[in-house]
């Protein structure tokens, strides 16, 4: 072992344990002293390491799109056929948020959570729903390519409504008893994908 | 004049400035100093005629609900083509939501603010959702008895699935900085529409 003082803590760890707290509760309820009992680590740690409330929550979102962009983009533009594929990620995303006790999506909670004055956060949130809206129009061009949905289908007004739409989904999921709700609207985004 | 202590007051003018708190930014961020300012009275009053914090919110929700789901209704249900009619809300709703300073849908954004644990919220919030699938199954049944619509749509389905929509366009428009997300997404939805 090396001397002297080093971290007690593994910080990739600590971050995974924040955001998890901000993605149930949102930035504002989200208090210090959950977050350090989560996280495993005292105020002074936390400070140092990660700074004030504000830029751990920064922090935090970062952790969250690098893992959820990363698994979108792997899925939808894996091998085979792109239409498969959205269709998939699309059934999976209704899966995920109808599971009882879901959080929805971390980007839409916080679009709602935060203030809309608040520019910082929202220009980082319309980063990452750029992200999506880019991996869903880059699957549609090739779908579209492949001859797999009309020609005459526009990939990014496509690519903006599947942003929207999987945003509402995450969203109801939250207070949804059953899964019926984003069942329907997935099985009829699908059919319409299908007749597109 | 009545003699006696009276209200100084207008409750629904005073209901409706922290509803628009609420609206602005959600339950947890809305400080009771800042409830009062807008509503032009003290805690006493504050509390005596609405209770505490969380029973002010609820009342507010509950005043939103009842302007904004009459409205969709009476867009919905008014005469005319029942087709025509749900496009014509699906474009104002994309226009509403694309404004500078939109705060987005108000059972929306509270979904995300309250936690998945308070039962109490998430049975008013899935009240209100079903309010709105209601009142679209009843325009889209209305569509395909006229034959607007194909004989093969499921109503209910397609409901659920303009709730979510409907949902995610709202939050999508409060961090937006132009209006091409929205407007992409609901000419989408529109265009599915027009060719189920």
């Amino acid at each position: 072992m090396t001397r002297g003082p080093q971290k007690q803590f593994d910080t990739e760890v600590a971050l995974t344990k924040a955001m998890e707290v901000f993605w149930a509760q949102g930035y504002e309820a989200a208090s210090l002293s959950e977050l350090m009992k989560n996280m495993g680590i005292g105020k002074k740690s936390l400070y140092d390491t990660f700074g004030n409330k504000k830029s751990l929550f920064i922090k935090a979102l970062e952790h969250y799109a690098l893992t959820n962009v990363s698994q979108i983009r792997d899925r939808l533009l894996s091998e085979g056929s792109a239409l498969e594929n959205l269709k998939q990620l699309l059934l999976e995303w209704q899966q995920k948020h109808s599971q009882p006790g879901s959080c929805g999506c971390m980007f839409g909670t916080n679009i709602a959570d935060f203030t809309t004055e608040d520019e910082e956060v929202a220009q980082l949130l319309r980063y990452y729903l750029q992200q999506l809206e880019d991996l869903f129009c880059t699957a549609l061009t090739k779908a579209k390519d492949a001859g797999e949905i009309s020609s005459s289908i526009e990939p990014r007004d496509l690519a903006r409504f599947l942003v929207c739409t999987t945003q509402g989904v995450a969203l109801v999921g939250r207070v949804m008893e059953d899964d019926l709700t984003l069942k329907g609207a997935i099985s009829t985004a699908l059919r319409f994908l299908e007749k597109s």
